[in-house]
């Protein structure tokens, strides 16, 4: 798991680990370190004993926002720190990878449960950087005029191919259970297990393409007031938003910029890269709406999903697919991978929710407040960190990640 | 009631009308003018023949967020115009108040059901902003050192009473309706009325004290960020919060603006002037919470209210007032009138919301995200305006407003 | 000389006296009380035995920049306060006024020469007021879209007449005197009186006219950075700046917002309300130049002034007037009056500039650095205000006081 | 000239050449690039016959300032851009550098006048940016909390020895001539040469210590508003300014911030990194003030300078250093070289200067106003850059640069 991150900064040369080009982005560098000040936090100062950190200056440098830890450079500054230099995160990296192995080969029988439970949540924390490393490193690239690919995988050819036609999953209303239950690692917002009670809904089985999404565009949507939540016009007049982040209108064409430089946009493949604002503005324009995190887990539990079928970070794809056209129609279709999904509800803790003690406290808690809930992972997930009980959150003007939309109504 | 917004302003001199110390608040003038803008934009001009707008520009000044009806001032430049003079504001109010009677007594027979019900909400709307005028005032005359009273009633001495010890009120978890049904009027973001699951909960049967917040004061609450949401702690540390608004400690004694000046704090009262931030905060320190708008509205109707013993506009005496010691302790008290209950809930459509046409779909439905809902009404709210069903909401750092405390647990 | 702040005050309503529209400009309310104040503070605190003052919150009030004088108001919120209203204010200037003529007719004798010249310095600020009072009434007055007029004075038909044809005045270089010297009052920044070289050079005879400087504007000056110093062309951009302040263009023609409303631009008067930058871009479009204080000053003395020529504040006209076309063309005329004349001079200490001592001090000194000096006075300054060797100052971005532009090459 | 450049950065990593942390500063990568593209653009492009530039977007990505040359990169977004690398701008350099040997060894002969003059003033602009890069570079690697040196010269020990005592030294008023005038290079803001008429004065012979600043300091010289001029007091409340940039106090003891890293402040050493708001307030302590440009000029004509005697940029240093006690007291020290020294004059243009046409118009013209002019050099600057008429300029509230003090009275 930690090589991984390592493995997604190779591509890049040390000053694109430097740069902080707004302020939701933090420098790859910074990522690399961050993860590995987390283990030396949590971990290696807790149970091994007689552990020196690595320099006594990276705790102020790596720690994110855990005020039970201490002061901290301001998150805004993360963009101006050009050191440690990214061979001193390596060299930290590894001295810190090591000592974790020293601590599990000699002391794996006698390590208590509290140990291996951190454990697991510094390998899904390291996940949950990996996918920020995806997207940070995409906002990064794409601040250049010289629109430089991450990678130079060569693209198949967008075939002129339409997706699959949407159809809708009816659910019977009625008390559902939600949340997670049973074996394995879920975050602490992902319970209790509760009955929640939902109205008849639909669901559409897939996610709302570009060809649609450019139908609401030339439609004239972002120049009416009246699909949209008053804070997200106020936000379309202000920043001039004419479409998705990323994309470009060029002599009639509309591109994107991608992790493989600028493309075309595929009128097959998830929209992505839009705010909750926009979600929800299209939504209104189709004369639909966006689910809420319950409709949707029930539906997803109904109908779905095949996990197999999505597109997560292990593809290097970093974009969401075209549906194939022969897709089962009455089975829910990119529920996990492919693009974040808005839903209508606000992040806010679960009945019996309890966080836990001390500083991990500070992990999710502290968030319920001002945010949405967004479900089902994206192509830049880690496919073994996604599950349909998993409950991520952003603010509703928020960009960067692969979000998309999916319908209900 | 149109009489009342006029009465309210009544104690004021004409400089009181025309500032504004921060964004959230309008003056004075303004409300009364926007308030028969109302009128005039939604009733005379469609229903009277031959209606001549009272003058050309006060579409321009006076509308307040209805991007259907055109341009208009900056809400943040209100505070800026000395004209029209207050004067002029007033016969403005008699004219429109003249057109409407001859309307009414020219046409009452032939008018159509759409003229009744935009009347009843010209109504419903000029009660919003009586209470907005009283809490506005409030915070105008509060900017001055000289801690001018707006009333000068004079005020029974604060009796060294306790209030009624706190109950805990069960309630059976279910499924359970809430929402407005049967007749009388509703705002439209209180329907569709439907079912909802909560689990088993209790609700305390009165608001929390100013005694009770000042041992979370005393307790070092404003200093500790672990009962804090980060983006709460965040406003602390920059605003420098130690107490509610309007509290001022002076020689070891905690004061507090009001309506009658500088007065000092009721240990009795019910705590007000609250941020959602501080009444979270405040709960997570008393190791209970806030409730859901769900569990609220279902405890409302089983366990009271007894809507007489509320505090309202109609009281002048625009604060809180304490639960008398021989209130029945199986009873809950104080949810309609005194202050507002933050709740932990989202203001978002409920299932079926179904937004008005035309200008009118921007009343409510555009405010549906980063707000949270207070339920029961305030001191500051017409006794006539309020029912259980009703949703108001602000964002969570707002303390201008009544704002109070119920927990849950 | 204190009436005549109350007269110029006597057309506002009290809703106009209370607002800030911009951070340069004060309410009229806090300008009476503040020369009010400025009396209390300096003369009666320091010489009548037993005063007491007026109100003991008013110095935090109206207190304006005097450090020595402790904690105040911050500037940005002087419109936030409607206490003390107007009236009250007014009852102030009456008892200081009152108590001052106490202190003349009792001590008239015992006063020490100390008393005299602060006496005669509360006489200047009380006039420097009064024409503060004039431009920013102007600015309260013309933020509002019903461009209400502050003087219902008839004003003369515009005749189609042009000015007076501009001439060139030579002024051989050499060492001249500049300063203050002689009897009577100046400020301390007008000394020490010293010698300065200037080179040959000559200054035009009349103020640039709005026709002239309507050909700039039809020229594309405003579009064109070639003529702009960098910061004022970042301005212009940002700004959005099109033509001097307060005007308007309608249906093709160019109006101007005034003391007496929305007038039509009289070709043959001064152009005023523009920045430094734009005085600057002016002289460059037209290949000349801004003169330094020192040439402004030498040629003053030598070809001018005919004081009576001037409009002053007076006059009641708020409007520099046009220079009639028989007006003789080898004297210097609009010196004194009609608009304030940008130089290219820094606002520095002259040679041997002595500060006074306490907050005294505080008047003028503190301010030289980062603004631009002024000559002349204009059509707000009161005639016996004005003098050649005056020294005014603003940044080069103020707008909202008459200032005017004089070519020298 | 070009190699100097490159052998600045030589010490740095890549990643400290992409930051930016803070407006004033660029990054080191940008300074490379920007000087690059002076010569593409200003000689290659004029003079080569069918020169290609290296890269199209280049323009967008290095002009810094030239509106005559088109849109740009936003100033403040120069850290964000982690592309074209380093090695990129190294190779633009090398193929610049290479087309400049074939221009310069095929046309040697038929180049014209123009070229030689911007040839020169490409190999001046190449040096102030030398200049920028040693303060730009100290400035990023102060962010760090690693406090990382530049450089790892050995360092000799401070010694316990004191500075020279200073001496004042008067000279003689009257007209004298000052502005660049005979053989060599300067830049137009140093003509025309006039005559200029200055009253007696005296000038401190050498740069005000760190000892005597720390006098300033200790008599609490931050705290008392009455030293201050206005928005110089605002600065020091608002940005919490205690003593000089990079100073840091440690266990009672003062360090600084060096591109030796962190160091004792060394009492005899001239003090540098003060605004000029820092150098008037010492200067109104001790009871003295700034000299004039003027002042200073003629002062440097007749009492100096010793030029071998200062430092300079090719020192490697990076600071000022102290003036040996046996210097002599009849002389004027430290004029050229070791620190900028801020003088009370307002960077306006010479009587009788004129900008260039064209692009490099904006070179100098376009900046004069709202700055301060600084004289003599720093330890930054290459010493053959600098001369006693060269007329540098900063905003008042500027730190970075090697700005030190210089009395006069």
């Amino acid at each position: 798991m930690r090589a991984q991150s390592v493995a997604l900064c190779r591509p890049l040369l040390p000053e694109d680990t430097v740069v902080q080009p707004m302020l939701d982005v933090s420098p790859p560098k910074w990522h690399l370190a961050h993860t590995t000040w987390f283990w030396e936090t949590f971990l290696l100062r807790e149970y091994l004993p007689g552990y020196q950190v690595f320099h006594p200056d990276y705790a102020f440098l790596f720690n994110s926002y855990y005020n039970s830890l201490g002061s901290r450079v301001n998150r805004a500054d993360r963009g101006t720190l050009s050191r440690p230099p990214l061979a001193d995160v390596y060299a930290y990296r590894q001295a810190v990878d090591a000592a974790m192995q020293q601590l599990l080969i000699q002391q794996a029988d006698t390590l208590p449960p509290a140990f291996w439970e951190v454990l697991e949540l510094g390998l899904q924390h390291e996940q949950q950087h990996q996918e920020l490393l995806a997207t940070d490193i995409k906002y990064i690239l794409s601040t250049s005029p010289l629109a430089p690919a991450y990678s130079d995988a060569k693209l198949a050819p967008i075939a002129a191919s339409s997706a699959a036609k949407a159809t809708w999953l009816p659910v019977a209303g009625g008390v559902h259970r939600i949340g997670f239950e049973g074996e394995g690692f879920c975050f602490d917002n992902e319970q209790a297990p509760h009955d929640t009670y939902v109205a008849d809904f639909e669901l559409q089985n897939r996610l709302v393409t570009n060809a649609e999404y450019l139908e609401f565009m030339a439609a004239g949507g972002y120049q009416d007031f009246r699909y949209w939540l008053g804070e997200g016009w106020d936000l379309v007049q202000q920043q001039g938003w004419q479409a998705p982040l990323y994309w470009l209108e060029r002599d009639g064409q509309w591109l994107r910029f991608t992790h493989h430089g600028l493309q075309p946009v595929n009128p097959a493949a998830p929209v992505t890269h839009v705010s909750f604002y926009e979600a929800d503005a299209y939504a209104q324009w189709r004369g639909c709406r966006l689910p809420t995190e319950q409709e949707w887990e029930i539906a997803a539990r109904q109908f779905g999903p095949d996990p197999a079928a999505g597109t997560f970070l292990e593809s290097n794809l970093f974009d969401p697919q075209p549906l194939p056209p022969d897709a089962a129609p009455d089975k829910c279709h990119q529920l996990l991978g492919d693009a974040w999904e808005w839903t209508y509800s606000a992040y806010h803790p679960y009945p019996g929710y309890q966080k836990a003690a001390g500083a991990l406290g500070e992990y999710n808690g502290k968030f319920m407040v001002n945010q949405l809930v967004l479900r089902g992972g994206s192509c830049a997930t880690p496919e073994s960190h996604i599950r349909l009980t998993y409950r991520n959150f952003f603010h509703a003007d928020k960009r960067w990640q692969f979000t998309g939309i999916r319908l209900a109504r």
